[in-house]
């Protein structure tokens, strides 16, 4: 099936906003919380975040701040520089999800979704205590994407939570072990199943093609 | 478990690599595909990809120039302004994790690595045949990331291929049922399995939260 650019501005609204959703492969499925200043939380599920460097530890997600509910996360995070990154699990998907309902600004999605605010650290934003790995960040940059007024706010790891026995000796974690929960398009969810290491690929050492 | 910033500092270069790479969730497994203006093509496992906008449908990536063997993709898309975006899938996920190997600019990933340039559309970038999903790109902007000297390149969808039952008539795919692949860390690779699908999330639409 092939699809012009002018065939999907043709297509039906949704219809286009679950398909162009889905097309770029599995999302990461992942729950930003915030407080604000006045100790109002937020939480938010967002599956555009990306790695971006490994030391400094540095990771961005993609926001459209004008449009959406999750601009009291991007306003928490402009006035108080901090936030967190929490792990979606199957246990969750379904409150996860729910965030993502235009609750008023006076309402923490905490509360309203069922997931429980946790402080760790002296960190000001709050962690996702159901959630297994969750990461503590600072704010270091927000860069406007000019095209279409979305935004990517980049921040650095300060405090990383995982559980004890998630990580190997290599520095390798089995998200499919920990029930993590990878999104496509805005609304379907997925388990995965690792079923493929390789070592760092040398020009000398040619895989079996013919496998 | 629980690592401060200095922790991961004072890490083994690798495994802090494994480690960060891994943290922000499954990641989408996609090949970009480029050509020079001499014809030279070039192929390159990313493991960035994500979505900005759908109307118009705007995709980004991550990379580093400099560093990497990369850099002859990103030389390409700033000569020619075109790229692809292919989705990897089981069926050759040793090929595609070989395309990271250090290659010289001379050499096409396509063919050391045993993958078929397919040319579409009178597009000029390459796509994977071997790949179900693929996206040919226009770049629209390149943004640099100051703190730690990556960018982001941004293209605009022109083309998109897809198999003909790939996607419902609400524009959903199941990229379970197309044998997608997610990546995490640097070299793990993962298999897709639907478990959920919910509606638009509305305020009032509670959720069931003691199932």
């Amino acid at each position: 099936m092939y699809l012009s650019k002018q065939d999907i501005e043709n297509t039906d609204r949704v219809k286009r906003l679950n398909l162009i959703n889905s097309v770029s492969g599995i999302k990461p499925g992942n729950l930003i919380g915030t407080k604000s200043n006045n100790g109002q939380t937020n939480l938010a599920i967002i599956s555009s975040v990306v790695h971006l460097g490994s030391n400094p530890a540095y990771f961005g997600f993609i926001m459209r701040p004008q449009k959406e509910v999750r601009r009291h996360t991007y306003e928490n995070i402009l006035e108080t520089g901090h936030f967190t990154i929490n792990h979606i699990h199957t246990s969750f998907i379904d409150r996860a999800h729910y965030t993502s309902a235009k609750f008023d600004k006076s309402v923490s999605e905490f509360e309203a979704c069922g997931l429980t605010e946790e402080y760790k650290e002296d960190f000001h934003a709050p962690f996702v205590q159901e959630s297994l790995l969750k990461i503590g960040l600072k704010r270091v940059e927000v860069l406007p994407i000019r095209v279409n007024d979305t935004i990517m706010v980049v921040g650095q790891l300060e405090h990383l939570f995982l559980p004890d026995d998630a990580m190997d000796a290599r520095g390798y974690l089995d998200l499919g072990n920990m029930d993590n929960v990878g999104i496509s398009g805005l609304n379907s969810y997925y388990t995965l199943n690792k079923v493929d290491e390789f070592p760092y690929a040398r020009v000398t050492e040619t895989p079996d093609f013919s496998r």
